[in-house]
Order: structure tokens, then C-alpha cells, then sequence
């Protein structure tokens, strides 16, 4: 049977090409799309992902608005870094037609505690932004962090420097309060992060496959990506492609056996210098109870293979 | 045959069982200590070298002065905390004779390099203190990056923060400098930091053991040992024991099966605010050649049960 799976995600390009790979995926059932802010505001986001889904057919998929800003904050503004990458619409200033539908009434946190409920271990929670819906959720719900099968989330660096500081990885920055709770919640959690991102690096050869398919949705994926390994070019010359950082947790999610991983109970540190640095617990190092792990290789070709097949599957459009 | 070992010593508490444990392994053959500054000055480290190898009835083993402090630096003073850890003299003020030989007229940084040539790669060079000798040593010639079997250094830390700064370990933190050269240097090595060392404790238990076999090496070790557990009791009491850093490189040297560990090009962050870190090289993340690895995970109670069999062999005095 097909896990059930929640996508938390600030619908940006990598977060687009999630989507992709989870509809692709007959592993995981999409049960949701949980927005929040990011590489975008929270409403770009969610007005992203409502016009993905109508351009992939799938406006059965609901989509709920999140949390705007981070919990210690009062407002949320897209970083400049974040709009280069993922252009000022969040999907490479490609334009796809706005979806005929709103967002649900009901809000991501609520949705998310009522499906731990509902699907108890076999729901998958997958962010791929900051972690204040969850941590929000936790806070109203304690109980989930019992209920959730697993959160697998695409965040932190720990044997890698971070993207956003040497120590601090952009997911993570936006909110270190929030990803701190969840990480010391003992909510079962798999860390995607940098560590194996940058490993799985996808070209414009890639892309082209998509552009032949002469189909709408191979022609957005294909353009909204090549606006993100131009990006890439600029600011990081040397890994010769663009990290496919979101669809790697959705990779896992389907396919546990992709990567390799370390037990380790982490923590996020919000204090300054290292404010948002992933790092393991000290206080939990012989503690037997390993809540969580954290993904440190990849088999890359793989991955690869897989991220072609499924995506390719959406973009055909049939 | 036995490799040929150096160990390059801040004579300190666990430095000291270091010695007691691979003058105890067969699998290794001590051809020189060099001293490096650290837990001591670098004459004091020497003083306890020389001293502990007399007691062992060891001196046949030659003693080399090093490099007293800092590339960057004109001086070193030993910090607070090194004191209160270690004691005044470095091995927890317990008194044992002064050696009747002085340490040798060659110096430390060629007597590694002539080792080198010697011995090739039936060479392991262990340091359990600052990387200044080495990073000289590779400064005056280069050509032993190729030549030396191995490094198995104990510093850093990879997956756990620190623990002089929550981002930087303190052998590594005397010198980050010396430090990013060595690991950059593509000199074979593995990296036993506090990710695995603070998983192997000692408690008072253990200690009884040496001091119940009424030899003036077992005194030594029990005495000097209690007053670095003591010591823990206050800087992390959390642990409940104190760590064996020093002496599970020694154990690694001897058996690499000890530990497992993540293949991993590293650099030393040696710019403000993580000044003294070690992380992965994500200049060379994709870089199929690795020259160094960290461990990540250790067999504790096989460890444990090989480190009181080799330090009891020697305490025994026989």
C-alpha cells in the first residue's frame, strides 16, 4: 500500500520538481501540499503549488496555507539570494495559468495534526523549507510526534559547510527555533541535507529530455530548471549542475535504500555565533535511542536514474 | 611485522595512557615520541614522556623536542581549563621521577621527516595534540604527504560540537592553521575526534583495577587517571565517565576495525566566527579520491575491554 504523504513546501524550483517526483512515485499517495515561506512568501508558494497540480491534472490534491514567518519573527522578507535562485515567481519566472481553485479553509498546522490521526505510521511528513508548521503542530499537538511515521526533511549540513553562512543551511536558518523543537521533539525524522544534495547534480542534458517531450509540463520543468542550474553557475561554479536538494527527501521517501545514514539524535543551535548550525545532541551521545538519523551518502546514479524516470512520467502529461 | 609508530604527544593524562597502551600492543612498535605544547608546554610534555617511559623501564625509546607553539602565533600559554583538566604538571600532579636521559639533539619535525623516508608506508604517525609538527614537517618536505603509511590523529569534531568552543575541539583549536594544511595536504589520514571518543568512558571502576595491582605503574595510571575522571565530574558531568580520546587513536592504530568511518575530504575553517572547525572540503565533495576518513561510529565495549587488557599488560610492570 502507498504511504501517505504530505508535502510542506515554499514552492520554489526544487520544491516544483518534488512535486513532480512524488507524483511520479506509485510509492506515495500526495494527500496534501502544506505551504510555507522560503525561497518564496507563503502565498506565492501555495499559489505555485495550486497552479503545478492544475497544470499535472491533479486539482483532487488540496493545498493548505501555513505558517507566514518564523516563530521568533513578525514577518518573513524572501532573501535577495533566495529570489536569484528561484526567480521572482519562485519557478524561474516561467509562467504556468493561475489554478481555477483557492487553498483549503482549513490551515496546514490543523491539517497536519488531523492526518497523524488519521494515518498515524503510515503518514510521511516531508518539508522542504524552515520547520515552523511542524513545530507549530507540535506545540498545539504534542501527541503527533508518537503518531507521524516519519518526518523526512530536506535541511541542514552537518559534515558539509552550510549555503546560507559556513554553518547554517538555508532551510534550517529561516527558523532555528522551529527546527530545534523538532529535532529534540522525538518526532522519528530522516535529515536530507547538504551532506548529499550537493552530491546529486542535475544538467542541462537532463533538462532537454524534458523539452522533447513537446508537452506543457515538460516545457516548464524543463525551462523553470535551466533558470536554476543558471543560478547555480554563479554561485556554485564548482559542483557543475544545480543540487536536487527537495526532490532527494521525496527520492527517500520512496526508496529508503538511496541513501546511507548516520543514528543521531541533533539539535539546531540558536545562539549566536553558529545561530542555525545542525549539529549532534551532546547531551544525547550515549543514549542509546537514536530519534533520528541523518543521511551522509547517496548512490548517486541511482537517484539519478529514478529522478528521470518519475519526472519524466508527470511531463509527459499522459 | 609490527608497525613502526610515532606518537606525537602533549603529554597530558590521556597522552600518558596512550603510551601505557601501545607500549602494550604488539601490533605496534614505538620508534620515537615527539612532543608537541597543548595540555603543557611542549619541555613540560617532553619532561612526562621521558618520565613515563622510564617507569615503563622503556628507555630505549627516543624522546624529540618540537615546535613550541602556534604557525601563527610567538608563543603558547597553556589555558585554564587545560590546567584544571590535566593538573599543573599534565599528568593530574602525581609525582613520578624525573628520566636520567634528556630528550634527543635531533628535533621533532626531522626526525619525522627521516622517518618517513625510512620507513615508508610501514609508517602510522599518531598525534594526540596540536598538528604544528606535522604541518611543519610537510612545509620543510612535502614529498612525505606520499610517503607515511597513515595519520591517525585525535582531533576535531565532525557530527558533535566542540569542546572548547561549541564549533571547535581543542587540539585542533591550538592550531587551526597547522591543522587545515595537514588535512588539505593529501597526506592519508583518519580523523578520531570527539565523535567517537566521547563514547568510550572510564570510570573509577576501571582504575581500582590498576591500583589493586600494587606496581608503581599501576599506582600512576590509577592516580593520574582519577584525577582526570574527577575532573569530567565537573566539565561534563553528563557523561558520567571520562573520555579516552588519546588513546583510541593508539587503539585504531593498532585495530582499524575499532571504528567505522564516513570517507571525507576535510579543511579546518580558519576565519571568524568558526575559527577551528573541522568540516568537509565542499570544494572537493564530489572528488572521488579521498585521502582522509572520520569515524563516525565505535565498537565501545571492544574497545573498552582491548584498552584495560594493554594499559593492565603495562601497568603490571613485568
Amino acid at each position: 500500500m502507498a504511504k501517505k504523504v504530505i508535502l510542506d513546501l515554499d514552492t520554489g524550483i526544487d520544491d516544483a520538481l518534488a512535486i513532480f517526483y512524488c507524483l511520479g512515485s506509485p510509492e506515495l499517495e500526495l494527500i496534501g501540499i502544506t505551504g510555507t515561506y522560503g525561497n518564496v512568501q507563503v502565498a506565492q508558494g501555495v499559489r505555485n503549488a495550486l497552479a503545478i497540480l492544475a497544470l499535472c491534472g491533479r486539482d483532487d490534491v488540496p493545498v493548505f496555507l501555513g505558517e507566514p514567518h518564523a516563530l521568533s519573527k513578525k514577518s518573513f522578507e524572501v532573501m535577495e539570494i533566495s529570489e536569484f535562485i528561484h526567480g521572482k515567481n519562485g519557478i524561474g519566472n516561467v509562467g504556468i495559468p493561475d489554478a481555477e481553485r483557492q487553498p483549503e479553509s482549513m490551515g496546514a498546522v490543523d491539517f497536519i495534526i488531523e492526518s497523524a490521526h488519521t494515518y498515524q505510521k503510515d503518514l510521511l511528513y516531508i518539508p522542504t523549507g524552515p520547520q515552523t508548521n511542524m513545530a507549530t503542530a507540535l506545540r498545539k499537538d504534542p501527541s503527533i510526534k508518537d503518531r507521524i511515521g516519519r518526518m523526512i526533511l530536506m535541511g541542514g549540513a552537518l559534515t558539509v559547510p552550510g549555503n546560507v553562512q559556513p554553518w547554517a543551511e538555508a532551510n534550517i536558518n529561516q527558523d532555528p527555533e522551529a527546527a530545534n523543537e523538532t529535532f529534540r521533539s522525538g518526532l522519528p525524522a530522516t535529515m536530507i541535507g547538504l551532506d548529499v544534495t550537493l552530491q546529486t547534480l542535475l544538467t542541462y542534458k537532463e533538462t532537454q529530455v524534458w523539452r522533447d517531450l513537446n508537452t506543457p509540463q515538460g516545457a516548464f520543468v524543463a525551462d523553470m530548471t535551466d533558470y536554476y542550474i543558471k543560478a547555480y553557475e554563479t554561485t556554485a561554479p564548482y559542483l557543475g549542475g544545480c543540487g536536487l536538494h527537495d526532490p532527494l527527501a521525496v527520492g527517500v521517501a520512496a526508496d529508503p535504500s538511496l541513501v546511507k545514514c548516520l543514528d543521531i539524535n541533533m539539535k539546531v543551535d540558536t545562539e549566536d555565533p553558529v545561530r542555525g548550525r545542525t549539529i549532534g545532541n551532546e547531551m544525547k551521545l550515549n543514549n542509546s535511542d537514536k530519534t533520528m538519523n541523518v543521511a551522509v551518502e547517496v548512490d548517486v546514479p541511482r537517484f539519478l536514474d529514478e529522478f528521470m524516470a518519475r519526472i519524466t512520467r508527470v511531463a509527459q502529461g499522459s
